[in-house]
């Protein structure tokens, strides 16, 4: 089950890559139905929020009409920055499943563990590395094409 | 002048206390001029990331065309929580200043520094405790006003 979203996750991914974002995707399941997509858009939208995360997040409240995500299970490809790992505390999204980790950044085992830090009112579960190689692979092609741009 | 700016953003807490929002309100100044402003809307909006400081880092990226805020300085009523301080991260924003602790789920102090977190690519300076008591007192009366309505 989480490998199936993941592979969603995946696809949200590769929209931001044909739009030359770097590919981050992100779903959002509830009774077993995606009821939200997101990709990354920072540098389309020029807005440091408008991760895959914050954006699925937003158009999962909308759907459900409430900020309480209750019953919600996220999947993204990459490990959540402080921002979206944040956001998912915020929204009380039950369920949180990555691929690839994040050394420079991520909030759920690479740089530290959020999730970990005593008195906030709401704590996720965690699963990461589901699809780990492919989630990596992604940001790998992505960032070596931009280097070789680079030195063109 | 640090007061001088959390004066506005108490203005935006106020604003936020009128629709029975938490009172929580922030302003974002470049060049001592303020150049966004926000308030909490999470309630009104139904929707989890509408805190005051993502309201007004995203008008700020708006107004900069950029999600780049350097050179920008962040008042906040309230310590900002782990969604918050990741945000203003990702933004790029140098200063960062607040009035009250917030035991339950401040990120700069109260329940962790998430800027001592090694790895990220950005890390603000941070002043804490301006305006604290008249920050502070805004948020015990809305909650006390609430827990009497509660109790009728």
């Amino acid at each position: 089950m989480n490998e199936k979203f993941m592979v969603e996750a995946i696809k949200e991914a590769k929209k931001a890559e044909l739009i030359d974002e770097v590919p981050i995707g992100c779903v959002i399941v509830k009774d077993d139905k995606i009821i939200a997509r997101g990709h990354n858009l920072r540098e389309s939208k020029q807005r440091s929020t408008a991760h895959a995360e914050i954006i699925a997040i937003e158009k999962a409240c909308r759907k459900l009409k409430s900020w309480r995500l209750e019953g919600c299970s996220l999947y993204v490809t990459l490990e959540p920055c402080p921002m979206c790992s944040g956001a998912i505390l915020q929204s009380r999204i039950e369920h949180v499943v990555y691929g690839a980790k994040d050394p420079k950044g991520g909030c759920m085992e690479s740089c530290m563990n959020m999730y970990e830090v005593k008195g906030f009112n709401h704590y996720p579960d965690v699963i990461g590395g589901v699809l780990e190689d492919e989630c990596g692979a992604l940001l790998k092609t992505f960032f070596k094409r931009k280097r070789e741009e680079k030195s063109k």
